[in-house]
């Protein structure tokens, strides 16, 4: 704002908002699409077409469509997102897990997520690049939050001192990602509450 | 054997001892190429002219490249498998738990393992037909022993009895399979070691 000048009031804002509802078209042409026929059959071209805009349009922004997937699922992310930055910390540890994992196992089954996040994580599994980003952009930030509020746990006295938080956090996010994405058996609140439970407790009896 | 007759004493073997070949040039051409340049440039003619077979034998056997992918993955695994049909019963849960993890580490770690598994899990992720195939002959067989050894430890008290073994062992899978396929820290033999011992001991205090 800063930068506009009296003889030329509104240059900036002008382009930035014709940017950004192209970049828009792009992500939402490239979700529907991948939606539709798969992240395998989906093309730049395909995607200009659907959002109206010309192909340089997408290749200045955006260079390849690995790209375009990670943003359009950032894109789907943020409008997901309920705005919290840490995860809930009523004093209760598990009750606090099972709600996050809750809804986690909501996003995961829900269809306007499914065929971009599998696109994403299958296209990650191969493809190191795009996975290095995806972890440092998404992922990473994501199980961070887990990391402190299992901190937090430990500071109250109500996790085990000695307990590694990552590998804490791993007992929990790990098998709700492999059910989901191996689909073995349903992804439930029931085995979202039962996950959480046993990596609170143990194995071994108490 | 005993379907073999005087006049025309070894049709059958010899038939199968070829098709036997061919099958293994096929599964072997699928496995090297997949190594050099990815499952997704993968053609059923490359194969054909790698394995030095016609495409139509190919066709006979497969359905599409993705249950080429299926097959030379088993032939792999039966290449590398020990023979073991039950996981290690040493009496002592924690170290028979271990050796398996840390073997599986070494697995997911080599590089002859490492394309092939990658591509099937990334197909199986957005191919609900082959992920069902995947599981059913690969990875439930191979989960189950994980319930068994399980159960042995309950009924042997060394496992919480009111612990259900399919959540425990996804507890300890999950980690593993969530680190390895998306690249976020090494899997080591260490930290098999740590799932395993988080998994049996749970995060809150003792």
């Amino acid at each position: 704002m800063a930068s506009s000048t009296p003889k030329n009031p509104k240059p900036q804002p002008d382009r930035t908002r014709r940017s950004e509802r192209s970049r828009q078209a792009i992500l939402t042409a490239a979700l529907d699409l991948i939606g539709e026929s798969g992240y395998q059959r989906l093309t730049i071209e395909a995607i200009a077409a659907r959002a109206g805009v010309g192909k340089q349009t997408i290749y200045r922004w955006w260079p390849s469509k690995a790209a375009v997937l990670l943003d359009a699922f950032v894109a789907l992310g943020e409008e997901a997102a309920d705005g919290g930055t840490e995860l809930p910390d009523t004093g209760d540890l598990a009750a606090d897990l099972k709600a996050v994992v809750r809804a986690t196992v909501d996003e995961l089954n829900s269809p306007r997520f499914d065929a971009p996040s599998r696109a994403l994580a299958a296209e990650s599994v191969v493809n190191p690049e795009l996975c290095a980003q995806f972890t440092e952009r998404v992922l990473e930030p994501q199980l961070e939050l887990y990391v402190r509020r299992i901190r937090a746990a430990q500071e109250a006295g109500q996790a085990d001192p000695d307990a590694d938080p990552r590998t804490a956090l791993e007992l929990i996010v790990g098998p709700l990602a492999h059910r989901w994405l191996l689909r073995t058996l349903p992804l439930t609140h029931a085995y979202a509450d039962a996950v959480v439970d046993l990596a609170l407790r143990g194995l071994t009896p108490r």
